[in-house]
């Protein structure tokens, strides 16, 4: 029987790695256990973040220090932007041995990771099929064998680079886009409709190339990707619920209708019979919807040419969200083509159960 | 016996005048009972904020062709950013003849002009007492004759420029700063302890020169300031309960903690024995803590060079607010010195009393 | 004969017209003889950018209290964005009777409006053609008869909105885009090219929809256009020389062919035989090249999310012009599609004759 | 007899070192000889840029596989923002064996640490003292006898953290600000203050701790500072023309009287006696005038609150340097106290003479 441990450890800049370091030293944290770590940093969460980098950078070398050529297969998400008042952080996924005796179901955790994705598969059904079985495989890893215990997917994604899209061109092969940018929003949207079609959220049928960031009727309600240039494949950890895991922890989610819907996440702690407290994890996307409205009323994020509409909506669901579970160290991404639906986007919520600490 | 409205209006520019003139063409609003208008621009709350004037160019047009010179006594508050997913709107406070039998006491609004401030007061003792005796006559004027039915204080004040710095030096007096944007934060915090003291918040011998903006821990619970160029004196409003009024409106305010700290506008509305819903007016003051933290946890805002803090702290806080109300035409302000606790601020909340709407 | 004035008014702020009062009442500048008036305003220059209405707002209430419903007349094209070290003022073209014995031919200034676009022409060879016919009425009205006497051409032009959009939906017609932000490209690019048209820089038969904004190999070195949501034609103005035109000003113009392209601005002055200084006139368009290099260097403006590349553009190509002519008073605009080659553009010098000051 | 050698290196991001590994690799450098590295990061230039970090991070990295702990004396001076056009790039600084029979005098390199500074002396006399010392010290290691020989000196100075300020607080000592932003600036003027009583440009009786950051009338013509949070003392470079050195390259300076004053740079390349050209090297500095003016007309640089006025400035004056010498990989940092006059700064020119390539 497994156990799943989630640390959260603040961070001081987006190098910051003592806080790991120092549990793994005192043994609070099994280096070898660790199966990813997602983080939130303080950049803008745009093209020119390098806070993301520098972090991967800093937790790779120290990762390497402990667990050597293993630290590669560390799934490490950074998600840039803590705007509002966001708390720079890192989420350390661990999995341990299970003391006997423990609740069960808990949360449960798995990884995987896709071959390299051909340029010409990128934002098209090639990288939809892709995603879709890396999240099976991930389930598997999980011990997760009902798509209904899967609580969120985070998938890190590959994009285009102009080298990327010459060499395609080289072969004959056409890429959906050559705009670097715009590849960042297809791969982000193929990867939430590869997790929507694993998980039985969308049909097949319902699918096409021309679907992709065009039709956001379709949408998976846990999907959360982010694209990044330092991988060619994508890493996918799935996060649910499974017998094959004890403990403490469990998972659940909802759907945000809106940037300020949040009921959705009051009733998934209601579903934990927790009470929202300063442990409480949560993971959500955000975004400006697309029809320029929240409820009717206009709001002004797509207009704004000083700030990126992306980095309003980070702060703003932020808010809505550090409201109701009373911390800011919260992991709120950008960028949720397909995720959710216009303008919402899902939410899961972590959290000790009140029963487990009865035990 | 006079009772009091609050339209609002949403706007699809700053300059956008065309929701209040049809208001005023359909007789949903009589021109010469405006006392007031609050106002959310979408600029960016800042030095280079044009959207504030632009839209007061655009109401004193208009206000000035429907009762002439007596445009000039509306109070016109423009607060500008609509960060996050604030949407741009107009709140105009109308005083009218009450029909016999409303409920009373209800929402009561004053108003009162200052003189001229001398420059060299700004920021010190002068303008606080300028203030206070500024508060007290809109008290006066709403009819409140408690100061516990105070429940926000609106003062818009004067800043300081260059040429009124060298005006002031050539009459041989010293101004507290010759820095146009510290003038601002003075003005301000000088004006929220005149409201306190006009509110028995603070006692004067608590107050000095010293104090302003250096003492955070004095401060009032009901005051809301901003500083614009366009004026010498101050604009006050008051906003409270009284006898003199009756109506279906009542307000009641709190005190946020920190930017996360939505209880106090849950516990206003429950006060208010209203449900909340779509047509609740919110009025709040946002900020960045000064300690850097929110509940012990690091925030980033005052490190971003690239975004003002003041625009992140709006973002946030109106993300908070509008996931208690359910909606986005709330104002939320920035720059709040002395107005609440540091990091957190007044907000209030005017409603129709569910009580009011069985009559 | 006539003779063409141009004045140079600094600005205190988007809406400061008493530079341009002032010359009024003192008789320096007579109303009726105003042409356009162009201003560089002190907003992002973008979507989001307040400053130019609020600028028209101000000028148009100042015309027509002189010179009535004929103020409609008066081409007014603020461009916004004064960054770097750009120092915001407006250039009034004004038109007098000649003194006799002037010196001949001289700056010419010629006005044309277009009728209404229909929304299905915007972006579209419908545009390029309304544009060219515009020209070629302004360069009659200027007396210009000869393409090759034309220095600068500047168009205001229309964007779509989406209500613009649906009344072209209902009609069975379809626009270009029905993305606001992109009918501004689509628009400046094809009126761009309706200057070439005109101006023989460019055969008709190189023309078709599908070349707007896709081949930049097409351009005109002397069209400096922008697109703003308050007109539905053109405003035309063309700027060149002319035997019908007496007085000291001239004008040339030379192609920049990269943003650090300082050399056409000398030449042009040198053409002229004036000596750069304090009263020299530029005008001149700045972009980011789409290939992200300058010179074969990488450049970092496409990737910045913070600061949209018009931005750094403007500030950038303003600093290498202002290093040539000395002084900070220049009109550098952004947008520059179809409008010299990608990364440079169009820059015209308008300067007093050394020649016309010895007579 | 020594040489300097001076390698530019474009980079693709922060931590591309990949120029730099391949030229130690070619044999093109040799990583024993490299003195120091300069380099233009493209982050904001600000509090919150971690361009410059990430860069430092990954040039150690790649130094210390090469040279051992010997890496930690290499001084690695990255300025961040590539505004407007500038390129990112890395200059490194080599001294080697000089071929017998080069010119000279040429083009020397010298370089010093200080001691940690007591927190106390920072933005004070203790560090103007510290900085002279350090600077006659990189004088004698660069084999330059008299300050007239000097014509740049680029200076990294520590800051004050809360940690750093409370620590010293625990002794009894006061530190000059608690603001760390202030003490950035601070720590600047001081060491730029320190590099002109080093050079004899301004009397050590002029200077007091009250002067700093405050009389600006106080500067040194060859001063270009930057403060990082990565040391407690300083790293200094200081380069110049001596006799001990010989080789193809030489070094000339100007002082920019403000931010399109591109004479001095001009006239700093006839003083070398070269074209300007695309190896040519510029170093310099750019900040905003604190007066509003640019040669009497106004600028917005200090009142657009959104963008810093230093991203602003060196954008501008970025574009007019390059506008000279015809190429965008040049080096012009922000943030100028004491660094030539206000809204003016230094500008050094390193170039290979003509006369050397005659020999």
């Amino acid at each position: 029987m497994r156990t799943a441990k989630v640390h959260r450890i603040p961070t001081a800049s987006p190098d910051d790695v003592s806080g790991l370091a120092a549990a793994i030293a005192s043994g609070a944290i099994a280096p070898e256990g660790i199966l990813a770590i997602f983080g939130k940093t303080e950049g803008n969460g745009c093209v020119n973040d390098f806070s993301r980098g520098f972090s991967v950078s800093a937790l790779q070398a120290l990762l390497r220090a402990h667990v050597g050529a293993a630290a590669d297969d560390i799934c490490l998400v950074m998600s840039g932007g803590t705007e509002g008042g966001m708390s720079p952080h890192l989420l350390v996924f661990e999995v341990a041995e299970a003391a006997p005796g423990g609740p069960s179901p808990a949360l449960a955790v798995g990884r995987a990771h896709t071959p390299d994705l051909p340029s010409e598969h990128l934002g098209r059904m090639g990288q939809v099929r892709a995603v879709a079985e890396g999240v099976r495989q991930a389930m598997v890893a999980a011990g997760i064998r009902d798509a209904g215990d899967v609580h969120f997917v985070q998938v890190k994604c590959p994009l285009l680079t102009a080298a990327r899209v010459r060499e395609a061109d080289a072969r004959g092969a056409t890429t959906a886009t050559s705009d670097t940018l715009k590849s960042m929003g297809l791969s982000r949207g193929a990867s939430a409709l590869g997790i929507a079609l694993a998980l039985g959220e969308v049909a097949e049928a319902a699918l096409s190339d021309a679907a992709i960031c065009a039709d956001y009727g379709l949408w998976s309600g846990r999907a959360s990707c982010s694209s990044g240039i330092e991988l060619l494949g994508h890493e996918i950890v799935v996060l649910g619920l499974s017998k094959d895991w004890s403990g403490p922890l469990a998972i659940a989610h909802g759907v945000m209708a809106d940037a300020i819907d949040v009921a959705p996440a009051r009733e998934a702690i209601g579903t934990l019979g927790v009470s929202t407290g300063d442990d409480t994890i949560v993971l959500a996307k955000a975004e400006a919807s697309r029809s320029g409205l929240i409820r009717g009323r206009r709001h002004t994020m797509l207009d704004d040419s000083d700030i990126s509409s992306t980095r309003h909506a980070r702060a703003f669901v932020a808010g809505a969200l550090a409201g109701v579970v009373g911390h800011t160290d919260i992991y709120v991404s950008g960028g949720a083509e397909h995720q959710g639906p216009d303008g919402g986007g899902p939410v899961a919520i972590i959290a000790r159960r009140i029963v487990a600490e009865q035990r």
